[in-house]
């Protein structure tokens, strides 16, 4: 098996039930996927696995204060600042095997061939893997890239907590990933990110290459429905305060406006409540609480803030029926992000020399790119993924068009580390 | 403090995080009830707490195969039948004091007072705590009496497992209620069960005691939705097969239909939808899976079933969206109960003499009673619910309508287990 194709596998072991090495996708288990979240035994290993390659492909390895992985090799004109380029490599709860993991091991993979064919980098190259990507675990999205670009303090990520209570940082420590490395991106010129795309658009058009040029806004809504629990026999049906039925409105209200709006606007908008938990949860008790975690996404800011407007106002609605009470935390929001252009064209030169068919396209998922886009060039590389499956077991994407995209990714990289590179671009 | 205050008291305080004294209605808290399923530490206790107040009251305890308990006091005549009189000591989770401990601690206290006053009773007189009567923990409600009546068999009870995975004989093993006794109910005449109301009736009408003829049919449907689970932000919203959507529609029709209803038919019933549970339930996914839990209820059993035929009829209507699988287990089904008019009569006439206000009714929540009537007479004594609340930590009912209703219990049962009792009723 080539390196890039084994370490993928490799990694995809990490995180299962059952360790169980997965190279075709008829291998996949619709129902047992991946899940490794931040600070788990089965995130160390995905880490101790990466540490080691990286180490084995001559690149001198760095652990910051959140965890966040740094692999450097040296460039040829010290004045000149860095590229990075990777991903992460936590999922979420059940999730598949490419979302993160392709960005750190294609980058890891293109240092080896620029190695192995003696190219020699101006500017240092350093592959990167940031700590909690997916906010499934700790709340907040984007975790370590957001440390990295000094819009979230390190010690506020490290008291952040997981649904065990546990604090980043006491997770970091436990699986011996809390550095002491400060990095900033004052000496960074370029990030370059390859990930699936999570989306249908790629596969659908059989084209291998997406190029990113915006990256979608996103916003999460927690809230709290609190109605009275009661018995479920002998209270009548006209006195109930329901809060389970009550919430039901929502769950509907998101769904149907989100429809409405991509037909209305021939908008990229989608809402989704993919969080429900029911208390106290047993079927002879009125529900007296619902918590929901509520998901709205578009590339257009206004979208995105129409939609969050109209579903806080269904919640404060529902406060107007006697006996239900509604707390909304403060909203979470990444806004809506533009790639360097600089980036794009870069990417679609490569792309078009190598021959390899490839389209503009936006990002309907949040990634580490938008985080650094604030502070450095970014750009980014989508690869296909079968039947636009992502965050699922079934989560796919061909190998040959990984090989394409990995191409794609090496040619750019040894452009944006040569002294000269700009020529390429026009503005 | 009075022994039947005090025995309630002490009882409310084992199931609670932190254990308090609470003697009045102001005492509680709102956020935290008490939780004592069965076979767990806090089960125990109260079980070893009414096990030393039997003993202290002269009874000889038995423990069956299924954990119930059973505290006898003979009679005088060995060719009479017994009378049976009690209820449960397992609570739902977050509950209240009074639903079931009431049942067993007013029997108990009847017996005292019977024993005090030098009555000579001609049958035995038992009280019975019978295991598991919520079917919070193990799905099947009622179990002791279920068993008890030869409803259900001893070793289909034993292997029923709760959430955690454990057996019925697993936990009881643990806290030493396994017993050996062999109990059937051919040597008994008699049940009577004291409860709580739980509904807002008596409280709304300042009647202190209730005199149940019916109790209500249960049906628990519980079912799966089956959808596709994916990202959140690049599965456009036409393409998705969301198990939450579909499981909305659900909640919001059987809060619809039952309120219909009773309204058309004037009829009795009631349906909740108080279990739900997403997966993988974090807010970028979309939900793939949606497990239900739904209660419908009505004294009439025709519109019981009409009422599970629609629910069942809409979530196999769910199925025609391409991508969405629906599973529902076999529905559990109590049926409707008439109680014994023996019973009623007696009860009523106790009550009258006593010049204590009453009503006939029906209940709204299943009972062990239900089970007992199937192979004894079996009647219930119902006290008021202060504001109709139960399965919640604001249940309450105040001590002089505990007094009042204990009175009339101890009445019944000391004319009940009188050889000549039946001259009082007319058939």
């Amino acid at each position: 098996m080539k390196p890039l194709k084994e370490d993928l596998v490799q990694l995809g072991k990490f995180g299962r039930k059952k360790p169980v090495r997965i190279a075709r996708r008829d291998h996949l288990d619709p129902e047992h996927g991946l899940t490794r979240l931040p600070g788990t035994k089965a995130n160390k290993k995905a880490r101790d696995y990466i540490v080691k390659r990286m180490e084995a492909a001559g690149l001198d390895v760095k652990i910051d204060k959140v965890g966040n992985l740094f692999g450097r090799m040296g460039g040829a004109d010290p004045k000149l600042k860095a590229v990075l380029s990777g991903s992460h490599l936590d999922t979420v709860p059940n999730g598949g095997m490419f979302d993160g993991a392709l960005g750190v091991v294609s980058a890891l993979e293109a240092v080896r061939r620029l190695k192995k064919r003696g190219f020699e980098n101006d500017r240092p190259i350093e592959v990167v893997v940031f700590t909690g990507e997916e906010g499934s675990s700790f709340r907040v999205g984007l975790l370590g890239s957001s440390v990295l670009v000094e819009k979230l303090r390190v010690n506020q990520a490290l008291c952040l907590q997981n649904e065990q209570g546990n604090t980043l940082e006491e997770v970091l420590e436990r699986i011996g990933y809390k550095g002491s490395y400060e990095r900033t991106v004052d000496d960074v010129e370029y990030f370059i990110e390859m990930h699936i795309e999570q989306g249908p658009i790629l596969h659908n058009e059989h084209i291998p290459v997406g190029i990113v040029e915006n990256i979608t806004g996103i916003t999460w809504l927690f809230a709290t429905i609190q109605g009275i629990p009661n018995h479920a026999g002998t209270t009548p049906m006209k006195v109930r305060q329901d809060a389970l039925v009550a919430a039901s409105k929502i769950v509907r209200l998101v769904n149907k406006r989100a429809k409405e709006m991509t037909t209305t606007l021939n908008s990229s908008t989608v809402g989704t409540v993919g969080e429900l938990e029911v208390h106290p949860n047993t079927p002879n008790i009125i529900p007296g609480k619902v918590h929901l975690g509520i998901d709205i996404r578009d590339v257009r800011r206004e979208n995105m803030n129409t939609l969050v407007g109209e579903v806080i106002e269904a919640l404060r609605t529902l406060e107007k029926k006697q006996g239900i009470q509604v707390r909304i935390d403060p909203p979470i929001t990444h806004l809506p992000t533009s790639l360097s252009r600089e980036m794009v064209t870069t990417i679609g030169q490569v792309a078009d020399q190598l021959e390899i068919a490839n389209k503009r396209m936006d990002s309907g998922a949040g990634h580490d790119a938008q985080n650094m886009a604030a502070k450095t060039k970014a750009g980014m590389i989508f690869v296909p993924s079968v039947d636009g499956i992502s965050h699922a077991p079934m989560e796919w994407t061909n190998w040959r068009d990984i090989e394409r995209g990995t191409r794609v990714l090496t040619e750019t990289l040894k452009n944006l580390s040569q002294k000269n590179n700009k020529t390429m671009w026009k503005a």
